[in-house]
């Protein structure tokens, strides 16, 4: 038996059959077309019962800043994959059509907005960290942040957050 | 003999030792020049003997949709990287011209298309999959997209093959 | 003894209770924002002892080049975060003003610049690659980038270094 045990240990050699269970994302961007892929992701690790951590940081805080959280923009212009020439995209307005056009797409699909997908995640125990030195640049106290946020945090606890064993991306 | 299987067991205390054998890579946006790099890992990847696994997203969809796949183009606006001034950036034309330089570069750099490093990925065993919600989003079907995507998948699965100890990346 | 020495082998089923110590970042974006969160990282992680990795591809060499480390800018187009009218972005002076702006903020924070925190980040350790087929691409050779850049590597080697169970980003 005992050597039963050792084979099974030896097995172990490749540890990496076992799954990770963890997913740390970091949220750099303050624009609506990139604030899905994230949460997204967060909510559907939850769901499958993953430990997640999202640490917003630069553009990103605008995800969780009380006045942006509802607003958030997709910008028609230096993005080629919109098919809009940058001409167009300079005309005033044409931002706020870009979005309203892709917030429409996601009502259509049913989609939530962005401040309802927070909600959801955060209900489903993803931790929302908002960074530090990303606070102070943009003059901004916990008091500005919507409430899903958990708390401020550093470099240094996001690299302790991703060190165990996460799925780390850097959106 | 079972003392020094057992001390093998312990060294496994360090299992990272090995090397990781995955790549998973999130792609994302829709620009000629970020979809070099993941093609590029991709295709590097595979002829290391990794797995690899492609999640075309968003924008990303734009590098496996027939109608995309070969005009694939460069914003010569909002990227300080360019040097180019946006007022320039914004007469009609440039990101054709923007375009054709990178495109120019490349085939002087004997580096293939997009259209022929998917092909050359896809017979290296690099797995391409699309984004099930994207592809709803863009009202695509999979008649839309280049025979080289192998299936379209949600964040689930997504996050399946990521949870298999892979390297991952957001493109 | 042997029976617990087993015991603790069985434990080390879940190996990843085990911090990862390494981070192995790509850098490839070429303006002012997006080069701050790789070197924030970096440096932090060689403070809490990791090894850390940076590999400089596509625009990002500019993070990393004589002519253009000190002059990196800041976008005030294509990023609705900045709340700037496209419109308005267009103007000539404009990124030179949005750039003042930043780098403002960061000497208020008393931020070092770039060019600080690449040398901070050199004698801390971190390890700078600049991506060979990127320097081809843009015509360079070695004597075009900085002191601090340690080798010109492929893909290959970064995808050997990121294998290494390190926390992987893609910037």
């Amino acid at each position: 038996m005992l050597e039963e045990k050792n084979m099974q240990t030896l097995d172990l050699k490749s540890p990496y059959l076992e799954k990770r269970n963890k997913l740390v994302i970091v949220c750099s961007k303050g624009s609506l077309d990139m604030a899905y892929p994230p949460l997204m992701l967060a909510t559907t690790g939850a769901a499958m019962g993953m430990e997640v951590d999202l640490y917003f940081t630069f553009w990103g805080i605008n995800m969780v800043r009380k006045k942006s959280v509802d607003s958030m923009k997709v910008s028609p212009v230096g993005n080629p994959a919109m098919s809009m020439p940058n001409i167009l995209g300079m005309i005033p307005g044409m931002t706020r059509l870009a979005t309203r056009m892709m917030n429409k797409k996601m009502e259509g699909m049913k989609m939530p907005s962005i401040k309802e997908m927070i909600k959801t995640a955060h209900e489903a125990g993803v931790h929302f960290h908002a960074c530090s030195p990303s606070m102070t640049m943009m003059n901004l106290t916990k008091e500005d942040l919507i409430p899903e946020v958990d708390d401020i945090i550093g470099a240094t606890t996001y690299l302790d957050l991703a060190s165990d064993n996460a799925i780390t991306l850097f959106v």
